[in-house]
C-alpha cells in the first residue's frame, strides 16, 4: 500500500486496508509483516514515526537529516494480531512538509494462527 | 537477491530472476513483496532509485548525504503482478561509483491470485 | 522480532529465536526472509552492521552520518538457509551508545523446500 496527500493504493486484496484513513484492519487472527518508508522533504526538523497497533505505539523511526533534501524514516516488523486490531502509521513529531509523497506502507498476512 | 558490478544471487527459486539484467519476471499472477537498499558511496551527487514494473516507476527512494562515506536508498512495496510482468531496478538519477556493491534486491510471492 | 538492551521480542512462532542470545535457528530447510534497521544515536562513528548466516556475513549495512540525532543502518535480504543454520546480526565496526534500542530485526519463512 503506497499513499501521499491523496493516497494511492497499489495493493489491497479483501479490501482490509481503509485508504480514507489509511488504518489496516486485520481481517483474522495471525502473524502479519508490515514495512513502511516515511519520506521527509528538506527542512530543519527531526521526525518520529510510529507504527501503531491500535492505540499503542510498536516501533519507531527517525529522520533528522538537516541538509538532504529527502531522506527516510523506515522500519519494519512482525506483529501478531488478532482480528479487528488495527496498524496504522502516526507522525510522532514533526511536520512532513508535500504530506506523504513517495511514502510507502506495506503489510500482508504470512500465516494464520 | 543480491548483486554488485559482477552481482551474487542469493536466492532465486524457480530461476525467475534474470540475473545478466537483473530483471525479475513473474511465473504467475499474484501479490508479490519486494524491497531494496541501494547503497551509494561518498560523492556529492543525489541519486534517485525508482522500482520499475514494466517501463512504469512505481515508488522512488533518494539518497543524497555529501558528508556520510556509505548511504542507501531504501523502499518497499507490494504489487500485483501478471505473468510475465518485470520487475526492475533504474537508477534515476546521479551514479554509483564502485557499482552496485552492498546494494540488495530482493522479491517474493506472498500469495497466488 | 525487535530487541533493545533488554530485548522485546514480539512474535516468536514456534520459539526458534533465542532471545537471550538473539540468534534465529532455522526450524527447517526452505527459503526465509529476514530485514533489520539497527538505530544508532549521536556520535562521531560510522557503524557497520552484518547479517551473518552461521560465521558469514551475508548483507551489510552502514550508518555514518555524524550530524544526526539518530540514523538507521537498514537492509534485507531473502536467504535459503539448512535446518539448523543460524542467523544474528554482528555490529561489525563502531560502538551502539545506549544498545539496541529501536532497532529491530525480523524474519519468517517464505516457503519450504
Amino acid at each position: 500500500r503506497e499513499w501521499d496527500s491523496n493516497p494511492r493504493v497499489l495493493v489491497n486484496v479483501g479490501n482490509h486496508f481503509d485508504s480514507k484513513r489509511s488504518v489496516f484492519k486485520a481481517p483474522r487472527r495471525g502473524i502479519y509483516s508490515f514495512c513502511f518508508h516515511v519520506v521527509k522533504v528538506y527542512n530543519r526538523q527531526t521526525i518520529q514515526v510510529n507504527l501503531m497497533q491500535n492505540e499503542y505505539p510498536v516501533i519507531s523511526a527517525f529522520a533528522g537529516d538537516q541538509d538532504v533534501t529527502r531522506e527516510a524514516a523506515s522500519n519494519g516488523v512482525l506483529l501478531h494480531l488478532e482480528r479487528e486490531d488495527r496498524v496504522y502509521l502516526k507522525l510522532e513529531r514533526g511536520t512532513l512538509m508535500g504530506g506523504w509523497k513517495y511514502s510507502t506502507f506495506s503489510g500482508f498476512l504470512v500465516f494464520p494462527l
